[in-house]
């Protein structure tokens, strides 16, 4: 059962409350905010959000049998317009736009992206913190908080050493260069990190990359690395000064596991949600905070298998994670309501991913977003751990040349059913055909398309399984366009003091000057600072 | 060569300066505003937006050999932020973001769309301003405005009795019942209309629709209908009380010409854009307004095929009527400018149509938007005025079971070069394939796909134009995933006396709300009416 959109429609967050709070501490102009929160959802951008809102609501709907309207029917539009059955981020009072391209690129990516909001400038892709020359460094929002006295933290769902997270603590000629990035890292004096672990902890990741043991530099450096759920909650009660806490379980590339196989596979629940660390994170810095200095703090908080399960175009492993991710909001909305006149929350994302759309031809004016809730896991888990199995057990012999490999094979018609809920009998001609020329691909590494066309349909992922999510995905009113990022404009969604600078429409770089502006860092950004190689 | 970007990227506007005039009359808070524009780009969302203003400034660094960075280089950062160097309506100071769903469908049309803005309310696709149950009509925007004492326009590049314009002088249980919605018009009372013609003015459309003749009724009713270029022009010297003003050029569907067709073939230049127009419905309106009344005026500006274009998957036509959208747009600045005190702008889409996106799994992180540039027709064109006389050469024993029958046809790949820039030796063997299937399609009206890949290639188009189309933008980097509407939010832009109402994330029904609070209106929206079917 696809448990989280359960849990989410269950909520009843008090959006209307959050209104009257704001316009009452709006008045209240004093000092700079003390706690600032920033939420990057990383490839996230309007049609990531508006189609998980309308499976939340079609999961609610689908659950109690709500009535629909004559003719379509697939959406109750007084349901959805109610906040509390909306995401955490959409109910927030200023809402912004901002343009995402880089200095030379419609497209960006995460390092260049991460860099507009944490320095300032535009620069290339791949290059963090540094200009487009990667000839001078700048100082993110995390060192000049952390130069002001305030606690820092750093989250994400990916590892630690990756471009967004990065970019709140180092600056780089290269994001690949994730040895130099961990060794920032351990440098850093921040109070907080916590998420998925390290790339390349001891050793270079490629030519220019350093060579430092990260591990034995946390240490020297005063950290404390956590990596059990217990020793990770029990920061709650008892702050440490300087940690850094890894979820136990790393899926792929050092990063936490997608909400949905979380859900699905944990069962023991020795695993935390980008939700329940945010909570950590919140307890770590707040207490630290009110045991020394009281100068508040700032937490950014990535979501960054967002952007993973768009690459895949799998838009419910997105949906999973944009949930958890907005829960993690959620948290912090809790945070805002104890400390409303000295707290900032801004919520975005870098970019879009995957030229995901909110129709598609197959379904035209229709959605049915009920044929999403049969799947249980993620591209990513199939592939690494269901797939490989299957393959051996019918690998030998397999000939992509007989027609129908696929419809004559019962257990794989099975697997399709039970791990994405996708009925063969639902296909049409065109459908079936694209996953026979999976299905040979994936078996045999050979189908009848030439190889344009196999670069078209797969990009670089499992034929047999990106070939699902596209076929889950389109039969239920989803569309995709790319494997990588695209270059539309990306929502701001903010609350609290100061969050009036999040309206309107303006660029990625303004975010990281206005988030200064809110600290009152009187030096406009960008500030330079030393290259460290 | 593709006119339009040059003269738009001549353009110097001083956003600047409207900032700052902004800021000077936003002080004045007296009586409601006078003069209010209400702009709707059907179809358009920020994917087309954010096309749009890249191939602006591709154009423009093609033309002037701009540099570009290193590695990429297919967009210079600098050269964009410039608000001088975009589209006017994304310079506009106040930003918000609109929900789009209608009252039981994720994906809107323009009838439920056009109500929501007009009246108020959610309510089925293919209904105008009355409710899901069709039994009770509501009160246009526009009828208020008029019941006001104000002077209304509605102007569009589609037919006059088409869903957008509407809805503010209409109510309907079917976008349909175009007799019926003519009798609305020449009933309304209002002082312009501007754009195309009529779909059925003399005989029902379909079944329960009416059968006036509605030119009659105009008469009657003490309309003058013009339609050439000089006595519409003149009423910018000589304003009527009544007008129906209609483009000579009716293309398709009674709607005006896509801008990229007008430029290209109406060399003697005897039709009218819709910045053209919209000047006239401007001095018109104002004339009257200074003559009789001073109530103000409130006008509607549709730019319709921009819709057409994107459900066609046409990239370019959609740009070229965009600019041209945009250029009407800023005809109402200038009037603004003269006007700041009492001036309201405000610039929206219905929907986002096509599911673009700005990138594509071919081009993957680079953007070649110069391969756009050779496109010298709407698909619209090319398919009724080109494409016919072409095929009747070559029809004749065209045998689709040949293999490469279009790698072998000369003028062929001589025609696709020469009126959309396609070069067939830059296309990879994916590409060629996809065309060859078409062309045989187009051809014979067979191929070797099934008919549901054939539904998903061509949609209800042409094939062999829709296969360009849909090539030549990906070339470009950009992405179709539907030829129907989809259920992306739209963003808002506004300027002017009490635009502040338009920032936020709100619903597209909260216009109509916002724009009755704009213009002093006590009664809550949505105000009832008697039915008149």
């Amino acid at each position: 059962m696809f448990k989280f959109f359960k849990v989410i429609t269950k909520k009843n967050w008090m959006a209307s409350y959050m209104f009257v709070v704001m316009l009452l501490v709006s008045a209240l102009a004093n000092a700079e905010v003390k706690y600032v929160f920033f939420f990057l959802g990383d490839g996230m951008s309007f049609s990531q959000i508006q189609t998980t809102e309308a499976a939340m609501a079609s999961w609610y709907a689908k659950s109690v049998g709500m009535p629909m309207g004559p003719g379509k029917g697939d959406l109750n539009a007084d349901y959805l317009l109610n906040p509390n059955n909306r995401l955490y981020m959409t109910q927030l009072p200023v809402q912004g736009v901002q343009t995402t391209y880089d200095a030379y690129s419609l497209n960006t990516d995460s390092a260049s992206a991460g860099t507009a909001f944490a320095s300032g400038i535009k620069t290339l892709s791949g290059v963090i913190n540094m200009d487009a020359s990667k000839k001078q460094s700048y100082k993110s929002i995390g060192e000049l908080a952390h130069e002001r006295g305030m606690k820092v933290g750093v989250m994400t769902s990916v590892s630690l050493d990756h471009a967004t997270p990065a970019s709140y603590y180092a600056s780089t000629p290269s994001r690949g260069y994730y040895n130099y990035i961990g060794t920032q890292l351990a440098q850093s004096n921040y109070e907080f990190f916590g998420g998925g672990g390290f790339l390349s902890p001891t050793k270079p990741e490629t030519t220019g990359d350093t060579s430092n043991d990260v591990n034995a530099l946390l240490v020297k450096n005063g950290y404390t690395v956590l990596n059990d759920r217990q020793s990770i909650l029990s920061l709650k009660n008892t702050p440490k000064a300087k940690v850094v806490a890894i979820n136990p379980w790393l899926q792929d590339a050092s990063a936490t596991p997608y909400n949905i196989d979380k859900i699905n596979y944990d069962q023991n629940n020795k695993n935390l949600s980008l939700a329940e660390m945010t909570d950590v994170a919140i307890a770590n810095l707040e207490g630290l905070d009110l045991q020394d200095g009281g100068k508040g703090f700032f937490l950014m908080v990535e979501g960054g298998k967002i952007d993973w399960a768009c690459h895949a175009n799998d838009a419910v492993a997105a949906m999973g994670d944009i949930i958890d991710f907005d829960n993690a909001v959620g948290r912090a909305l809790a945070f805002y309501n104890r400390h409303p006149n000295e707290t900032l929350i801004v919520v975005t994302g870098d970019h879009e991913t995957g030229g995901m759309s909110v129709g598609h031809a197959t379904t035209a004016y229709k959605a049915y977003y009920d044929k999403l809730f049969g799947q249980r896991t993620s591209f990513q888990y199939f592939t690494a751990s269901i797939w490989p199995d299957f393959k051996k057990k019918y690998a030998t012999g397999y000939d992509p040349s007989q027609p129908d490999n696929l419809a004559k094979n019962q257990e794989m018609l099975t697997l399709m059913q039970n791990v994405f809920g996708l009925d063969w009998n639902s296909l049409n001609d065109d459908q079936k055909k694209k996953l026979e020329d999976a299905f040979d691909k994936s078996m045999s590494g050979k189908n009848n398309n030439s190889d344009a066309a196999n670069k078209l349909l797969y990009g670089g992922y499992e034929p047999i399984t990106v070939t699902i999510t596209h076929i889950l995905n389109e039969q239920a009113g989803i569309g995709w366009t790319s494997y990588s990022h695209t270059g539309q404009p990306v929502p701001v969604y903010a609350i609290g003091k100061e969050s009036e600078r999040f309206a309107g429409f303006y660029d990625n770089t303004d975010i990281a000057k206005q988030l200064a502006k809110a600290l009152g860092i009187s030096n406009p950004l960008p500030v330079k600072k030393e290259n460290k190689i």
